[in-house]
């Protein structure tokens, strides 16, 4: 008899399938027929992803002895998703998210390579075109929120200012909503400038908030079926480029937000966690911006590029 | 540095993938983060299949090394298999079938046991409510093909006869088509019938006939990519049930037919395989029907049920 020890190795309770040898010989004969048929795709790629699939998909299945009732309810799951799903609203991405299989491949294509700042999810609210702002201005564009002075430097592996950066941010306002949530066309809380001579930036931002992903379809559904919340920790995007540079996508998140051990996607990263320092009503600002009665934050941001040769992931090597 | 020997694993060229042990940390630490999320879920077996699929689904990301191309790309499929599926087409269906998901949870839940006849898919054809017929009964209610004798014996692992099992039979005309999927609500080459006092039956089939599965859609595609058949390999189908007994949904094949080796749903099973000896016109019938001018087929299938005491799969002990 061979021991399946499923639940063992997924952290939960010591449990132990007996599944046959005669049994467990007819599962991996499967299994091999079905990568098998892959043999005839011309395409080298395709047939390593399709044959991988494969074999994982199988040994999900006979790891869990998944039910003929639960294989019933993956599919009317994935019906869902896929009804739901339409030129405004990716629950798939969603899903992906949800199952950390989107941040997995972020990693993936984001080797940790000496100091460089560590990536994280894209998420689906970036948009092409952003206003151009001069160091020093605002984002805001009159979105509401908490305005955050945001300032820090680029540079290289080596430690060298990367003067003309290419910096992208972009953020929700204090409800929660981008601005491509809104129905009236508004272009706000998202930029580009660039880094000066010396390798810094700042802007004027706005202290991130929290918000959720949407919830009210099948991905929302299993969340709550999971006791799973579906909030995103608090965040503020950015998109680096600059010549002879891996282009960085990543987020900075506000310490001490409540949501940073839960977030929903799984995009926090300890090493992106930034104080977002409360300043109280009059606080001098960096710029001697007038703020009047309102308080305000302060963030800072170093980020390191690493050089674009090295890949964004390692090529497998494919011998023989 | 650790090697990720995924191509050799899956059978395709040697092939290793080097992740250094940062980075292995990196995303070892994310899979986990992403199962203890499931931690507070109150169902024990959800938690244990979320658990499970996010290890398995977070290792094939890691393994292949997706690219972010392969990710949209994959999305993009789900994308349209979701919005192909609709009340008479089942896209995800059809993907579980030819990646042989569907046949691997048949598997699992149809375990070995002693000489019991092996199942195979279902298949989404079969309908409630199909006409009785009396042993020797004709099943073919005016479907196109060869006339084909099918006969065998229903009995228990221990060899004893089953009088009274409920047989249902069910298969595609010589054109490749069942009833449904014509839009007259025919009935036809579909029937039920009972083992007799000794435990045996006997009926006129049809000769089967291969045919694609449905491949205008995302699957097909992606069989044709791959350098698949969208064909299933010639069958009859069965479901068989009695009290006490386990029941069995399995198909007979056609030997010799090209097919058997690469079934799209890689429903064969060697011991499905059934001679069906071609009769030329005017060799004498079992029953005495007269067929003038036609040729026709007789095949034989004795069935072995395993009995209801041996669950569909074996339980998962949770100790602990």
């Amino acid at each position: 008899m061979n021991q399946r020890l499923s639940s063992a190795e997924n952290g939960t309770s010591v449990g132990v399938t007996e599944v046959s040898d005669v049994q467990n010989a007819i599962e991996e004969r499967l299994t091999q027929t079905v990568m098998n048929s892959f043999d005839g795709c011309q395409d080298e790629r395709l047939t390593f992803l399709m044959k991988a699939l494969v074999r994982h998909l199988h040994a999900f299945i006979r790891d869990v002895r998944l039910t003929e009732a639960e294989w019933n309810s993956a599919i009317e799951f994935l019906t869902e998703v896929g009804h739901i799903t339409d030129d405004r609203r990716q629950e798939f991405i969603l899903l992906s998210d949800v199952l950390g299989a989107s941040m997995q491949t972020i990693n993936v294509n984001n080797v940790a390579h000496g100091d460089a700042t560590e990536a994280t999810v894209f998420g689906p609210f970036f948009t092409e075109n952003s206003p151009r702002i001069d160091n020093g201005g605002d984002i805001a564009g009159g979105a509401a929120g908490q305005p955050c002075w945001v300032e820090g430097t680029v540079a290289d592996v080596e430690g060298r200012p990367i003067p003309h950066a290419r910096i992208e941010v972009w953020e929700a306002d204090e409800d929660g909503f981008y601005d491509v949530q809104y129905t009236d066309n508004r272009v706000a809380a998202r930029a580009h400038l660039f880094s000066d001579d010396d390798g810094r930036y700042r802007f004027w931002g706005l202290t991130p908030t929290p918000y959720p992903i949407p919830h009210d379809g099948p991905v929302g559904r299993m969340l709550a079926a999971t006791g799973r919340s579906p909030m995103r920790a608090s965040h503020l995007h950015f998109m680096v480029s600059a010549p002879g540079q891996r282009t960085l996508v990543t987020h900075i998140f506000v310490r001490g937000d409540e949501l940073l051990s839960h977030d929903t996607v799984f995009g926090v990263k300890d090493s992106l966690i930034t104080d977002f320092a409360e300043q109280p009503p009059h606080t001098p600002t960096p710029d001697g911006r007038q703020l009047g009665e309102q308080s305000w934050s302060r963030a800072r941001f170093d980020i390191v590029l690493a050089p674009d040769t090295i890949a964004t992931q390692p090529a497998a090597v494919h011998a023989g």
